[in-house]
């Protein structure tokens, strides 16, 4: 199963993945969740919004259980980010079946479409726009670096683009839904076990940061004549590692757009994009303030004109502590060589479906240990016994929700 | 004439140019090249490294008087850096025919490809090739954003790139060569001049700096295991100028190409091209030398792997003193309310085709008065009554060479 995944979406010379939302990878990873849906006799659709189900029992039944994750990645991503929790719903089953354990309830998996939102630069568009998070008009808008709108770009991969929207029927018949993720982090590795429950998602959120200053030669124009956007973006990048550093939050420029981007052309635009989290609104909200603040007087003194467009925000997502202490219970009291252990309990601070849908939803998330922390990268990593031992868990969890 | 070209390669949302090597704007401009040429019943050729010429006498004889510039351009370029000189050439000889003047030298027009080096990010490759300033091997290994190497992007723009090549034939068959160009500074303004005529080319290079970190999650990473080239990039940034203003010299950071330049994604590449500039050679080492240690610091302190090449290279250039010298005698001499008063003799910090030549062909070149300075953008401009001007100054410059 993984095998036939691993290949798609793969570049060649940086060994990471580009399975971007509507695209040909994307299109391959779809077809082999279909074709692993139909393999284990699943009834498959696709939801307005382009999100995969493959349903055991009837998908219009009350009180399901749900799982699953994503398969699209970011640019020269890892192999687990995504389709860990896709893989092991799978294999969950797999294994559940070897049990011989009765579902009593309704069983779904799920594969949600633009998760990382790499190409049109908003995450978990699928989710989002089920929960009614995301407005159509806002979606429709939506380009990509290449100008093409999504609703362009689900037409092209065979999606109708007027029928996505909020879908409130079809998440009040979810009762749980349970993601589960590589770790993106080191906190099970520095505990030492395998699998963690989430407690929360930080507070996070991404802003577009607009340098405007003025074209002009860079072999003739006089220091002083310059008006030039990217000392002012330099300026900022510093100032956002430093603020992040005084308030314990985390603060990233890892994109970054320039025009005309000519080596002999002082840029007229220089446009950098600000990713921030923190353990709490306050803190993010004084680590954002703090960096558009220097930010503005940089600009200020360099004579650039400075736009500040907040591009998404998620607030803290607390997972449901109900199913958060059902799963902790399931997986402690069950027996085996970790028998008794409690299980950590963990906070995150990077985005998920489930967070997403934890506003509709009882929603709860499993992590398997990631032994560097490394992730969206090609060298992001998980031991196969850990997997295993993910599905495992995630099969004890889905007996103890959907069998019982 | 004017009319014709402008709307060629023009970007509509930025109003600048985009005529880069051997894509469709730039064949546009070569058939607008070819049938100005026929219209005035001169000989039209493309040389072995795909230079267009305009002849008018023998293109085999000896001592020709040559005049011309180029056509592509920058990003989102303005309309005059090069087209001024191609248009002021074939204007400049239809004012010698309206005086009824006799060409007593060979004369040609030329428009040399690839000055701008927009596309494969090395300047005036079609003038290097025919002076033996870039080796077919390396010119043959030049690629563009996209991959594309320069013999397949000649090939696709009907050219033969196995022809390519050293000319040594046709230079040496060159008397003078004089270039027209749109000032790319305020000199002419500050002194109130509407034509100047060029001293010296100041040296110049491109150096290329790869920052490698560790790419990685912006939400999960904690900043104390990040190895983030961005960080380095913004310090080097700062440092060039820095080291611009304590030297007098030029240094620029226009270019950037990020991997994976996702929004939640620490880079693991950060390449930021490097253009400088100074007076002389001895100013240009201390400035670039000075920006390398910086960047070399600051990596070796975060962690950053960090390459510097040399990507290009020009020694500062002289023009030819004996020919810069009539041009004066030309131009002081002349009647009109000018008469008498010196032309001033200015340097320049760009690079020029001209620049290139004059290794082997006693060259020259004329600048017209840029009210702004501004160069490399859409706002470059000079007035209706200057480009007249540098018309008459060419023209009056073409008569006292080839016709006396």
């Amino acid at each position: 199963m993984w095998k036939e995944l691993a290949p798609i979406g793969r570049h060649a010379e940086s060994g990471g993945y580009r399975r971007y939302a509507w695209t040909g990878a994307d299109a391959d990873c779809r077809v082999w969740f279909r074709e692993q849906a139909e393999a284990r006799g699943l009834g498959y659709e696709v939801d307005r919004n382009g999100n995969q189900w493959a349903w055991l029992g009837d998908p219009l039944g009350d009180d399901a259980v749900v799982t699953g994750s994503h398969l699209d990645s970011v640019p020269d991503g890892g192999a687990f980010d995504g389709p860990l929790g896709v893989v092991s719903s799978f294999a969950a089953l797999d294994e559940l079946r070897c049990r011989g354990a009765e579902f009593t309830r309704p069983f779904a998996i799920t594969n949600f479409g633009d998760e990382e939102g790499a190409r049109f630069g908003l995450a978990c568009v699928g989710s989002r726009l089920a929960a009614g998070q995301l407005t159509v008009e806002k979606a429709h808008q939506l380009r990509d670096g290449d100008g093409i709108t999504l609703p362009r770009a689900m037409e092209a991969a065979g999606y109708d683009p007027d029928a996505i929207g909020p879908d409130p029927e079809r998440l009040a018949r979810i009762g749980a839904f349970v993601e589960l993720h590589v770790e993106q982090g080191r906190s099970l590795d520095l505990t030492g076990d395998p699998v963690g429950i989430a407690s929360a998602i930080w507070p996070h959120g991404r802003w577009r940061f607009d340098f405007r200053g003025e074209a002009n030669h860079a072999g003739t124009t006089r220091l002083v004549d310059r008006r030039d956007p990217m000392l002012t973006y330099a300026e900022t990048v510093l100032a956002a590692r430093r603020e992040a550093e005084l308030t314990g939050a985390l603060a990233t420029f890892g994109k970054i757009a320039v025009e005309p981007n000519g080596v002999n052309a002082i840029p007229s635009l220089v446009r950098g994009w600000l990713d921030s989290r923190a353990a709490d609104q306050d803190t993010l909200d004084a680590v954002v303030t703090g960096i558009e603040r220097a930010a503005r007087e940089h600009a200020e003194r360099a004579g650039i004109d400075l736009d500040v467009v907040r591009e998404s925000f998620t607030p803290v997502v607390e997972f449901q502590h109900a199913l958060r202490d059902e799963l902790g219970k399931i997986l402690t009291g069950r027996g085996g060589g970790d028998a008794g252990r409690a299980v950590p309990v963990l906070g995150t601070g990077a985005g998920h479906d489930a967070g997403i849908l934890s506003a509709s939803v009882p929603t709860a998330m499993l992590f398997v240990r990631n032994p560097t922390g490394i992730s969206h990268s090609p060298a992001e990593y998980a031991a196969e016994d850990d997997c295993t031992a993910g599905v495992i868990a995630l099969a004890d969890v889905l007996e103890g929700l959907a069998c019982s």
